[in-house]
């Protein structure tokens, strides 16, 4: 009986209509959740209303339905994409319960995300930008590094001529990523230049170690993975024989002429 | 009595003079488009405007010569360059009927646009540049999820500190787009962080994920697609021979060598 | 006697615990280093103070944990990171004789470095960045040549109408600097255009120069480096074997089969 | 009697002393030009004269004697730097006879340059530069023309909006480059929102279409040069051994072993 029903709900979560449909009702939810942010008649409101609340049961059926069809618990949770689902689906649904309707309308901006986690193009790209984490992870901890000695330094030297832009470490921070943007970054060292003439060496010496050198770091991790990536792909698409011939292949074919000579040596005596 | 027209005519399309020609007339037809935008007398207003309506003859004789040339209406318009000419020409034709001068002024502004179709290192350009855009559609979109979500969470929030940049849901992402080119960006975070004091964590986390992720993600693409062509350049270079010895070829000798061992393994009997 | 101690603190330098408390008392001390920066009751100002001569004693004792393990003074201070952190250590320990509090203070910010020192895979990527160096050496003087001669050039032309952004060569490469960063260039651009309406030629092709041709050239050049370090690791990961077969070793196969040849030729006279 | 000279002169032009003290004299003749900019005193004013005609002298000198130790007028002028070299240093001279101070400093400024043509590795640098040009050359007009579409749809739109911004094609063409530095452009593109709400389309189409995907080819196109020129040099540093194998190579084998087996085939028959 069960069985039936899952076997029902597989083809249903398999046929391309079906998932077509989930992606037709993101979009409706996305231009919902647009349209929320303009000024808008009572009626129309409360049609939104009742739509948003149609979409949230919508999302409910369709994870049950994907929950059912899959190999039981442990498969279902094993999938990422599947865990990014339920967190949505269900801290959509959360607010149903009552509390604050602002909580309810941002939980909800966050389903326009599942287009992420339904179009596969996109879910690899995600995926493709997930595995360069890890190796920018260094690269932002020595950023860090950097962006915190110099704040510590400007707001120790700084703080008493802007409260505002250097008052303590964190708004020092602050102040230095306004900086490494080029974002206005004269007008705060001719302030300080009034004071300190020689502060233009912290700014510049600031620009060069974060801006030029560190940003083309992570390109240049960023290049490496996508290079990886197109790599695995050729080495995919070529097949074995077409690979170039390899030393340990051409020293088989030496050994194998070797035996040869030394059978030919040998065969004239008999 | 056609057939030879159109020999005639092949002949003119192919000629090195009458492609020079139509080049000088486009460059011709660009200046008399910036002349326009200056302030003239009105004798020469007079000459540019007869001139204008020179070229444009001249553009309908030169797509009737080359269509003519051609191998029939499909063949002539397979092409899609030829498409775009017929286009930019008929449009720029179109106002003389009468209608307004400043749609007829645009029309014949795009004019200049012809430069590209009849070079052919800027068409090989172009070429170049739309086969790009099949793989950036995806980051693009993706790209437009993010700018989207974190619209409507802005316009939820900040719509009320500042009617001007965060009204509404499109206003909003004309704002962050302002933000993803650093222009002037603090400005904004400032004046929202005297209301939601965290709200930097917004602004950096956007900048985040569009100027420094995605950025680079574009590059990366880019860069893969000039990679293959200049690989398809270079095996289109090198002589078969001259590529490196593949495992499947040596394998062909590895049996051979076999077969011959068999060979003189069997003689000495014989 | 004094090869137990050796051996003791060796031990103590290689345990993990040992490495992760050094890292702990690092974050400590950046942490301390921040709160400086906040308003603090004096109380707390007084353990940060203590806290502060704690983790000078505690660097003190470890380095020279760190040099009685070593292999002597020569090996000790062939590692470029040691003088690094020994200059670090002592450079914290001076101010403790006395002098100004100031000074005192920006050398104890210079401790967070430690970290880079500490952690190994940042103390990779510095190495990495230090490599690039050399080679942008060539490229910073190439541009401190343009930047010389357009800041004499400007600060020759425009002295007079901007005194504090033209006044001599060293403020005009400032302000050079800041259009090359793309700050508010228009500005400084409109303002000499009012004398010299062809001054906008000045600007733009020193930017030209200078933001697009070299920048690109400086990325070039570091993902150069990264490449070569890229090709490295795949040149040591793959093992001899699999290289593909090179030209002098099919030399050697084919001169084999000729000795072979030979042989056989030889052969039936016998 | 003039040979002797000659080979007299060759040995001072490849003396390193003779060319360590010419790149010195260089840098003393920058030295001067900055000092120019500053407010000197009347009797350091008039040293300077003197220096400069000093140096003035010495790189005349130099020239002869490179002349002179070239073997002729066309060796010496079918090398492009030495050209360079030429017309710095007369025109240089040429102000000696009269004319205005101004012009003379001018041209005395462009003697810094002789510094990229002496010292090896900044030559080096500039010729990579320099052979990018043509591959640059067809993007540069493809930029151009999308600029100057872009300019005259402007000016004919926004002249009457902001007569200091879009008044001609040409002064439209300098706002729209400010546009792609991101400098200030929301300010440009608010001011004509007022007027056409929609005219936000023709900023961003533009943005993207420059700043983003040109930007980028560019980017490209150098890389693809470095990477020819990483590849040339690493191909000549492989001794022509260790190349991988050719197929071309495999198949002469292949042809070796079939003739052996030919032989082979026939000698028991013998």
């Amino acid at each position: 009986m069960f069985e039936s029903l899952q076997l029902f709900f597989q083809r249903i979560d398999n046929s391309k209509v079906f998932q077509s449909f989930i992606i037709f009702v993101i979009v409706v939810s996305a231009i919902s959740v647009g349209a929320h942010t303009y000024a808008l008649p009572v009626w129309f409101e409360n049609v939104l209303l009742w739509l948003d609340k149609a979409i949230t049961l919508f999302f409910l059926i369709e994870i049950i339905i994907r929950y059912v069809a899959s190999k039981g618990f442990k498969d279902f949770f094993s999938k990422g994409w599947n865990i990014f689902d339920v967190i949505i689906v269900v801290g959509s649904l959360v607010p149903l319960a009552g509390s604050s309707v602002f909580i309810a309308r941002l939980l909800r901006i966050f389903r326009v995300l599942r287009l992420v986690s339904m179009v596969p193009e996109l879910r690899m790209l995600v995926n493709a930008l997930l595995k360069a984490i890890p190796r920018m992870g260094h690269i932002a901890l020595l950023m860090f590094v950097i962006f915190y000695i110099y704040a510590a330094i400007g707001s120790m030297l700084f703080s008493d001529i802007n409260e505002v832009l250097w008052r303590d470490v964190s708004i020092a921070m602050l102040t230095l990523f306004r900086v490494a943007t080029f974002e206005d970054w004269t007008d705060v060292m001719y302030e300080t230049m009034t004071v300190y003439p020689l502060s233009w060496i912290y700014y510049l010496s600031f620009i060069f170690l974060t801006a030029f050198i560190f940003l083309n770091m992570m390109v240049g991790v960023i290049l490496e993975v996508m290079n990886n990536e197109h790599q695995a792909f050729i080495d995919e698409q070529t097949p074995e024989g077409d690979k170039p011939a390899t030393q340990s292949q051409l020293n088989e074919v030496q050994k194998q002429i070797g035996q040869l000579t030394e059978l030919i040596k040998q065969a004239p005596i008999k």
